[in-house]
């Protein structure tokens, strides 16, 4: 028995478009499907169904064709697929390393891309949006002439304000109180929704809808790599806080005697399982970055002493900050990325023995430590479903649907 | 932009279903209002309202009235009230020193009360169920003829499986895995529906619904005496994770050197700002237990200085635990109950001056820690929600309407 909110009333004029959105959305997660399998999954009658179809058809959404072959008796039922040539987004990934822009499809197909390296300069704003509008014109004239940009969806390193995509802190593209949708929406030569979303939220979505945690509805997401995130989801939705900055379990103290972070604290989860603290346990100092990191993974799995040690003060901290995630949310699943994924690949047995020793019984039995099921998309793919959110909310919108060719 | 996940579509056959029970949960939330009233809060219309009223009349659940007095022109608006000796939950929080039980009446005004203090055997499971059942027998004579009893809501200060009010671990009764709500049910004269929860999960529902967090839907609520627990709410709905766990707060490590748990963990929250640790700061070691902490905080309103610093190091730790929540979930506001209210009470300022060092200050600028409305009733009301659920979900339930006189 659930205590729960229950605000708004129903209005019988509000079901069809309801249900539009329902068959949408069940196409884009699920892919494509018989109309006989899509009557039994969203436990309505054979001609809704195919009235709803011929909508989403009629409104380029999706396709219909008669599967060929096969000597079964009957008319076979007909096939609904999502278009591949029809509404996409823009899916970008800014990191601190390189910017990734893709094109998806409904179905969460991504159909063509572009990444870049960048470094100083090209991480201040106004050349982010630049390269971005860039990219999207380039990546545009690879489509086909019937595919047309529903929104834009952009994942950011650090802490967003839900409700505008306003990067409140970044630090590690150095960015504050940047109001980036604004910029970017601003900048685009088309008129499109522009979503911005932290990193490891949008990892979280992307895991739980075609990664690692298909099927989990409770899920922390935690990514690990310079910086220490998490995204939540809870009862197969987002936890976002009230203003969008849940999740923040790098800063999460973990020994207020522990090592200042960058963020004005002591002891911050971060400070013990970030890469520094990596660097820094296997004393390396005079190196940094991805290849610094995959060097000292690689000599762990070499067996050298010092790498293996390192790895392993590092898998014990991460058993611990899970097992304070596990205390506070009993989730099923907590999917570890970044680099901290290789951790746990290399050190499972330190971390689960931290779970083990300090989550309480019952939470400890229902969770799984998983790696992530898109490798390093997890943030690019959840970027691609918040852009594609306005469409599945309001398939017959004309905001969207106007700009159909 | 919300990432929703909406499966179930909506057949029209269920909307009147749907509309009785969130009008019936408006008029449980927010007491007596008129049509007209009723009419704008739902979003229907007056003919609607009309016809859902006298449904609810019908069942036995609400009363209408016309208002006397007044002088104003057209027709007077019925007003549409809670029955006060119609259906009835019974309320019950077992806490370590006493048991609570309540008659509450929807609308959520106790009607009649018992508290018994307990101690020893008395806290024995079958004890308990016992005093229950006895308690339960008294008050209904106390009520009017036309009441009758819709299910039994219970909090106690333990792991709780959602499911089926099963307790995995109650360390301060002693309890672990006890079938509490199969117990309670199998004794029962009638057939009653049972539900059992976490008394700051409950708590939190109470505080939100009719305390100090009413209107703030993303929320925290931790209780703290000798134990330390969390109940949490997002977007205005319980979180509780897959089993209905979360919110094990006073179990999250803060300082893996800090002192041994009875948990079996090291430097738990609760070994921090529970009411040992109180008593460990000030010096206290021949006494525990109510009276030897209001002591300490009567000594500390004095300006004792043992007891001054004991409660500002509990504040500190205090603030960094709040801080931890903060990051994680990003609440509007920490309602802060049990003995820590006295804490924060004392100490304000170090709590916050805590939150001010270590929260992401996004997230920190957003939040207010707050004292409880319901004083030491939050728990007990909570339970009275808990036990309502399956009434408000459906008012025409045989299950709950046949019991009508």
């Amino acid at each position: 028995m659930t205590v729960t909110q229950q605000r708004v009333a129903v209005r019988p004029e509000e079901i069809r478009r309801h249900n539009l959105s329902m068959l949408l959305r069940h196409i884009h997660r699920h892919g494509e499907a018989t109309r006989a399998e899509l009557t039994a999954a969203m436990g309505l009658n054979r001609s809704t169904i195919g009235a709803l179809v011929a909508d989403l058809v009629a409104l380029g959404l999706v396709t219909e064709y008669v599967p060929s072959g096969g000597e079964r008796a009957g008319r076979p039922s007909h096939v609904v697929a999502p278009r591949a040539d029809g509404p996409y987004v823009l899916a970008v990934e800014v990191a601190v390393e390189r910017i990734s822009i893709a094109v998806v499809s409904l179905g969460g197909a991504v159909q063509a891309r572009r990444v870049t390296a960048i470094e100083g300069h090209d991480r201040r704003p106004q050349a982010v949006v630049r390269r971005i509008v860039d990219d999207a014109a380039w990546l545009a004239q690879q489509l086909p002439h019937s595919a047309w940009p529903v929104g834009v969806g952009v994942s950011i390193p650090g802490t967003v304000r839900r409700r505008d995509g306003f990067v409140e802190h970044a630090p590690n593209l150095n960015w504050r109180a940047v109001p980036f949708a604004a910029l970017l929406a601003a900048t685009l030569p088309a008129q499109l929704d522009v979503q911005v979303g932290n990193d490891a939220d949008l990892g979280a979505v992307a895991e739980h809808q075609r990664g690692a945690a298909v099927g989990y509805d409770h899920l922390v997401y935690l990514n690990g790599s310079v910086g220490v995130g998490g995204g939540i989801i809870s009862e197969g939705a987002q936890l976002h806080g009230v203003g969008g900055y849940a999740g923040e379990i790098g800063h999460m103290t973990i020994n207020p005697d522990g090592p200042a972070c960058h963020c004005g604290s002591t002891g911050c989860i971060e400070t013990y399982i970030g890469e520094h603290a990596l660097l820094r346990a296997a004393g390396v100092t005079d190196r940094h970055g991805p290849a610094a990191i995959a060097a000292i993974f690689a000599d762990a799995d070499a067996g050298d002493a010092r790498a293996v040690a390192a790895v392993h003060t590092v898998a014990v901290w991460l058993g611990r900050s899970l097992a304070n995630v596990v205390n506070c949310l009993n989730p099923q699943a907590i999917v570890v990325g970044g680099s901290l994924a290789e951790v746990v690949r290399l050190d499972r047995s330190s971390v689960e023995a931290e779970l083990d020793r300090r989550a309480m019984a019952a939470a400890r039995s229902g969770v799984q430590v998983l790696l992530p099921g898109l490798d390093q998309d997890s943030a690019l793919i959840g970027a691609s479903e918040l852009a594609f959110q306005t469409l599945l909310t309001s398939p017959d919108s004309p905001v969207v649907s106007l700009a159909a060719n």
